[in-house]
């Protein structure tokens, strides 16, 4: 199967080299995590006519063999479907929709507290073909100017914190959320703290924070395919 | 196995009938899906010399066959390795590190925020040994007097539906967190819910609110044994 052909659209940044998007991240490791190897295709948010193809206009979106599947969870979905004597993503079928919730708790509950710590670098870092969508499109989602929505660093940085306790739950019984090994329930959170790793220079976490120690081992994953990646 | 002694020692309210600790209830959901029954004895915050036998001071705590567990998660694990022939708790080996963090996240984030709905409620309806007790306790966790805590509720139930947006998000996939059927990943979020339902008159759920489907048919499962059961 090392002949499969796979191409991963991927969000950039004004440089090229930087791969920022959370769920770009989540595939990245999935694809990993089962031995693959993809095409990966700078994209920007303006570029919709560049996907038009997969019939949505975000990314990621994998091209399999001719076969396009966007939204980072159908793809996991489908690699796994797909490549099932590889190293599973879930581990087993009564482990899927419980990723799949820890999936959601990540884009509903951290990404937002990360979101109004980075934002503002996110801003500064994304092609300025972009920039005009990015603002508009974040400040109608919350509803917020970007620089009121950031204004409370300490504030925020607090939240991110604290929104992550059941992760540091987790790990106390655990190296990784799924046992002893990673799975996608921790590709899906790892994927939004590499978003805030790629564009900003704030540290979200503390140094005896037994989540940075998790981060650690996972940007260590693949040889050390997430440390080594660009960050602006 | 029917044969099984099984005691659960259970937190009542100041009516022996009232059993509203969403700990226990995470245990009576997880021995139903087993198809167990437990002897349940009643216990107040103040009984401790009651439970001194489990080496700690909190309930649930199950007696089985002279055997004696402690913590919700662990009789839940319990249970899982001394039943393995009836329905699964977890759905695999893989699943269980999931359900943990379900578990987790129900504790540090949803607990939270639903206590702060229902705190009085709870105060006005433990045993009256126990209501001292009870304020010093939360108050101490809180930081904060209970009055302060439960003052602008219109603000705290909104935040508790926020809080459940990872449910929502779930629950638009399947019937159940588990996926096409329930397992503990739901009973350990629907404990928190009947413990306000037990104990209090606030509904936490908007009628259109899949979670409030979703709680509909943990109330009706097992022969409705969490409808029918007691409430304040």
């Amino acid at each position: 199967m090392g002949e499969a052909a796979l191409t991963l659209y991927e969000l950039a940044g004004a440089d090229d080299a930087l791969r920022f998007s959370p769920h770009c991240w989540k595939v990245r490791m999935a694809l990993a995590h089962k031995g693959l190897e993809a095409d990966r295709v700078p994209w920007r948010f303006t570029e919709k006519q560049a996907i038009a193809f997969s019939g949505q206009g975000l990314v990621p979106v994998l091209v399999h063999d001719g076969e396009t599947i966007s939204d980072s969870w159908r793809i996991a979905l489908h690699l796994e479907e797909r490549f099932p004597n590889r190293p599973s993503l879930f581990g087993g079928a009564g482990a899927m929709p419980l990723a799949r919730f820890i999936n959601g708790w990540a884009d509903t509950a951290l990404s937002p507290a990360i979101a109004r710590v980075i934002i503002l670098d996110v801003l500064e870092r994304v092609h300025e073909d972009d920039r005009a969508y990015f603002r508009s499109s974040r400040e109608q989602r919350m509803g917020r100017s970007l620089e009121e929505v950031a204004a409370d660093r300490p504030a925020n940085l607090a939240a991110v914190r604290q929104a992550l306790l059941p992760v540091r739950r987790a790990l106390a019984a655990a190296d990784f959320i799924a046992g002893a090994a990673p799975a996608y329930a921790d590709y899906c959170v790892f994927g939004l703290l590499m978003w805030a790793r790629c564009i900003s220079p704030v540290e979200l976490l503390e140094a005896d924070d037994p989540v940075f120690a998790w981060r650690d081992r996972l940007l260590d994953a693949f040889g050390g395919m997430a440390r080594t990646s660009p960050c602006a």
